[in-house]
C-alpha cells in the first residue's frame, strides 16, 4: 500500500510529540492528545493521527491509547531515525554558516561530513571542526566518501546545477535552501526550505481576515 | 467554499513559476507546464493545478491554457502579495543574523522592522540598518509600531513564550524557527521552518529503498 506523502510528512512530528512525553515518564497516550499537542487550527484531529497511524498496523487498543515507547520505537524504524545519516553541505556563506551552526542535526542523527564552497578565500577554513572545501572536488570528495543527504545553500542561480552534481554522485535527497523549484530525477527526494513560500502561505489568511 | 490549507500553500508555488514565465515574456501557459515545472515525483500534475485553481473562478480557457500575466495578477491579489507585510525578528543569534541578512524577503514584500534579543551584549548593535532592541521591549515597541507577522528564532525553550507574548502584542502569523510544535489560538498563523523534520520525512523513503 503506497502511504501518501502528507502522511509521511505527518510522522516525523508524530515522534517528536512521543519523544517528549516519554523524556517526561509517560506510558500512555491518546490520539487526542498527540493530536492536540500538533494543533494547528482545523488541521491534525485525534482521527486523523488515528488514521496516518492505521498504515503502518494496529498500534493502539481501542480507548486505551497508545504505548508511548513502542509506538515511538516503531516511528524511528519506520522513519529510518535509528541510525545516522551523512550529510554534505553545498554553499558557506551566511545561511551555509547557519546551518553548519545548527545544534539539532547531530541529537537526531544527521551529520554534515563535508562543506563545500566556490569561494576561494574560504576553502581551507575550518568551521566547527569542518574544512570547507572548493566546489570543484565535489566529485572527488563523494567518490571516497559518498553521503546520504545533499543540503543546497548556494544562490538561486547556480542551485540547479548543484544539485545535478550532486545527483550525478548518488546523492538520493535534496535538502534545497535556494528559493527556486528544482528538477530532480525519478527516485530522488527533495524538500526545500523556504521562508518566502511559507509567509506567502500566511498572508492570504492575513488578508482574508483584513479584507481585500 | 473553504479552500484547503494543502491548496493555499502550493499557490506561491505557482505565482513563482508564472513570474519567473512572465520575465521570460511568454504570454500563454498551460496547466501542463506548470504542473512539469514543480514536478515532484508523483506529485503537482497537471490535473492538480487545473482543480487547485479552479477554488478561484475560471483563469483559462479549455484546451488554450492560461494567460501568464492575468493569472500571476489574481493570484498575487489572492494571496496578498500585492503589498508590504511588516515583520518582527526575535532572536539574533547565529540563524537570526542569517535570516537578517536573507536577501529574498524585500523582493516580495517582506520587510523586518523590529530585531529583538535577550542578550544585552547585542542590544543597540546596528544589523543591516536595523538596531537591534532588548525583547524586554517587544511590547512597548510594538504597541507603538504594530506588525504582521513574526519571525521567532530564539531556543527551544523559549519559543513559546515569546510567541505568546507576539501573539498578546496583536501578531497574527508567526514563522517558527525554533525545534517546536508551538500552541497558538484560533485565527493566528503558524508555519515553521524546520530542517530535522524534513530531513525525516526523506529518510522514510532512503530507508525503504536500502532495505531494513
Amino acid at each position: 500500500m503506497a502511504i501518501p506523502d502528507v502522511v509521511i510528512d505527518r510522522l516525523p512530528e508524530y515522534a517528536r510529540v512521543l519523544a517528549t512525553l516519554e523524556a517526561q515518564g509517560r506510558e500512555v497516550v491518546s490520539s487526542q492528545e498527540i493530536g492536540d499537542a500538533l494543533r494547528r487550527p482545523g488541521r491534525t484531529s485525534a482521527a486523523q493521527v488515528r488514521k496516518d497511524l492505521s498504515y503502518f498496523g494496529r498500534f493502539g487498543k481501542q480507548g486505551r491509547g497508545y504505548n508511548v515507547r513502542k509506538l515511538l520505537e516503531e516511528l524511528r524504524r519506520i522513519l529510518g531515525l535509528n541510525r545516522q545519516w551523512s550529510m554534505a553541505l553545498v554553499g558557506t556563506g551566511r545561511l551555509g554558516m547557519a546551518i553548519i551552526g545548527y545544534e539539532g542535526f547531530e541529537p537526531q542523527g544527521f551529520r554534515i561530513v563535508h562543506a563545500f564552497d566556490s569561494d576561494n578565500s574560504m576553502i581551507g577554513k575550518k568551521i566547527a571542526g569542518l574544512a570547507i572545501k572548493s566546489t570543484d572536488a565535489i566529485e572527488t570528495v563523494l567518490a571516497e566518501q559518498p553521503v546520504d543527504i545533499g543540503i543546497v545553500a548556494v544562490p538561486a542561480e547556480t542551485a540547479q546545477k548543484v544539485i545535478d552534481r550532486l545527483v550525478a554522485c548518488g546523492v538520493r535527497a535534496i535538502l534545497n535552501y535556494a528559493p527556486i523549484t528544482p528538477r530532480v530525477p525519478d527516485g530522488v527526494e527533495m524538500k526545500r526550505i523556504d521562508p518566502v513560500l511559507s509567509l506567502q502561505g500566511m498572508t492570504y489568511h492575513l488578508k482574508a481576515r483584513a479584507g481585500p
